[in-house]
């Protein structure tokens, strides 16, 4: 199916079923037996034992498998900011993934507001009955903010997919581009190209793997200490482990003399001269939407060794398909508190490492985004690192 | 079955489930064209026709069938004031009953906030997605102000089942006790015990059928202008068509010479010296929780025609199983944008209906509890009478 396609069987899915997701009740309500055991009198016992510790709401709730993904509908894909109410089909499909590839009961709240004071305050006030949100769709940098807040108020996991599946996937794939270049990703010299949402988590992400040679990018040139005028909390970060040679100018000094380039930018942006100037063997992972920042094509032949991109139509498609469901499941399976750098990196590592020796190459460096096993690893993964960190 | 063992039945069956409600996708993700349908690209197209016309929300997503639950876990049968957490367990079987009797896909939001400010701007914030908001086990007085703030703020169905579900439950069954003393309900000398969520909201759906003779009780006494300065806007409103003849005194002083009790207030707060106090052949619908303000067979001793209980072992339960059901499936049909006076007294009335003459005795004055049509006749003259209302 092409484009338009997609699109009209899209709006005949989401309008025959009048939205994807269904609410069912596990237990049926037939007899007045019933009744008193799902309802009242009978469930006053288990509400009890909750008001009584309540721990007891992960053994006899929802709150077990539950978890709220949250969107104000600022930053959609290809649509940008259409607001809480449109972006609900969007949040739907988030869901069912979350329930197709990671067992997670995952349910749509789409915000009336956009304010970030605003947000963090609802997203606590329904907070009791999940254990984990998503947050989805919020545009950069109030999607910093509000995450950062969300995290020091609740006991739950908090995790953005925009930022962390995005970077968990890109650096998945370049552990194993690595791999194939018999280097270690520590040994990287880096380019991330767009420091929104996904850009700011990967440079973050990298840092946590070890790499220490990186720059980044952003719509005015590299994010560089002549600069800091301009930049908020979300850059001054940055520039705490990035650009340490203190580069200035543009993508095209960004580029030069580097071996792994990731963008998460606009289509286009890349020429094959820039890629010329990197390294050898430079691996390019142009993952802007709707199109890449180079055809993987035209990468290659200006010399790239692997190129990847978001499409399904391209090798090696790097999405956070791979990745939400696993790190949600693991985080829920451990109780987890909060999803932490070194659970991220567990992702990470198990995700490349479902991508064995004898199948790993320049056209396969990550597993199929729809292989069906991938969650539960990445979710042993993720869980172990929870109980490992807590030691 | 006894009480003890509903309770260890109900803590076993939401322990065994980790609660008993389940989000499932309707549409399967196995191929690249699942996902690309169900999610990216293609679901860009449902959100862009919502984000041109937010009207398109009912054609393409859950918001066509999906309430929210909400709770602050402030007034739990049985059990009080124990927080929002802590009712989860009766938010998640209320919405297995919206499932199981209306076919509506209830989500339980419980709330780590009992302020009325909070409450309001909270689900204000969350609303878009949903079709309806159900508010339950909020306390009085705090349930009034955060349901008429609501439904000012909101264009949806805001329905607080602890007034409304209680009042129409009540007023059919007085509407089916006066048809077998062959008197309309609107000549009925009316006692309304009990001014909480319940009472107020019966002393309110009496007014609107007819009742202009009716007092109301709290557990201060008759409600009455002598007591005007204690009073909060709920039960100055109360003052304006209630206790027209200026009673003083207490609940003995209340009952005298009515032929109609309808109760929301403690067990045994009514003697048989009261009921025979009463006019002839009186009605007495002693709905207190978890016991009658009268047990049924005392009542009947003492002289009344009819008695009926919130409870399944005595004759004629009184339950807002019956109506909740009907009244959301018929305002999301009709797609209301509220419950109004109108669509109450109509769903008070289909159900009387639905106890035809030929059963209708001092025994059976409502249809079971678990009677399957109620809520389809139900749902039919809400939707009706909110369409009749926009004409």
């Amino acid at each position: 199916m092409d484009l338009t396609e997609y699109y009209e069987q899209s709006l005949m899915l989401h309008g025959i079923h009048k939205g994807i997701l269904e609410i069912i009740s596990k237990a049926p309500v037939l007899t007045r037996d019933d009744l008193a055991t799902v309802y009242m009198p009978g469930v006053t016992e288990p509400c009890r034992m909750i008001s009584q510790d309540p721990e007891n709401a992960r053994r006899y709730t929802i709150k077990a498998n539950t978890v709220a993904v949250v969107s104000d509908g600022s930053a959609v894909p290809g649509l940008g900011n259409i607001g809480g109410l449109a972006a609900l089909p969007a949040v739907e499909g988030k869901a069912a993934l979350l329930k197709g590839f990671g067992g997670i009961d995952a349910f749509p709240l789409c915000l009336d507001t956009q304010d970030v004071d605003e947000i963090v305050k609802t997203v606590k006030n329904i907070a009791p009955g999940f254990g984990g949100i998503v947050l989805e769709g919020i545009s950069a940098p109030r999607c910093f903010a509000v995450e950062k807040r969300l995290k020091e108020t609740l006991d739950i996991p908090v995790f953005h997919d925009g930022q962390h599946g995005a970077a968990i996937a890109a650096a998945a794939a370049a552990i194993n581009a690595f791999r194939l270049l018999g280097k270690p990703l520590s040994a990287a010299a880096a380019v991330i190209c767009g420091a929104g949402a996904a850009g700011n988590a990967t440079a973050k992400m990298l840092n946590t793997l070890g790499v220490r040679d990186m720059v980044v990018c952003d719509s005015r040139g590299i994010v560089s200490a002549n600069r800091i005028h301009e930049f908020e909390e979300d850059k001054l970060e940055l520039l705490e482990f990035t650009n340490r040679e203190g580069l200035t100018g543009g993508l095209s000094e960004a580029v030069r003399d580097r071996d792994l380039f990731i963008g998460f930018s606009k289509p286009g942006l890349v020429s094959a001269a820039m890629v010329r100037s990197m390294a050898k063997y430079p691996v390019i992972f142009a993952l802007a939407d709707p199109g890449p920042e180079i055809m993987p094509d035209l990468a290659r032949a200006a010399g790239a060794f692997i190129t990847g991109t978001g499409r399904p139509d391209f090798p090696n498609q790097i999405s956070n398909v791979l990745v939400l469901p696993g790190v949600l499941r693991g985080a829920l399976d451990a109780c987890a508190a909060e999803i932490t750098d070194a659970m991220k990196a567990a992702a990470a590592y198990a995700l490349a490492g479902q991508v064995p020796d004898s199948e790993l190459s320049e056209d396969h460096v990550l597993p199929p985004v729809l292989s069906a096993g991938t969650a539960a690893v990445v979710a042993e993964a993720v869980a172990q690192a929870w109980e490992k960190g807590r030691i």
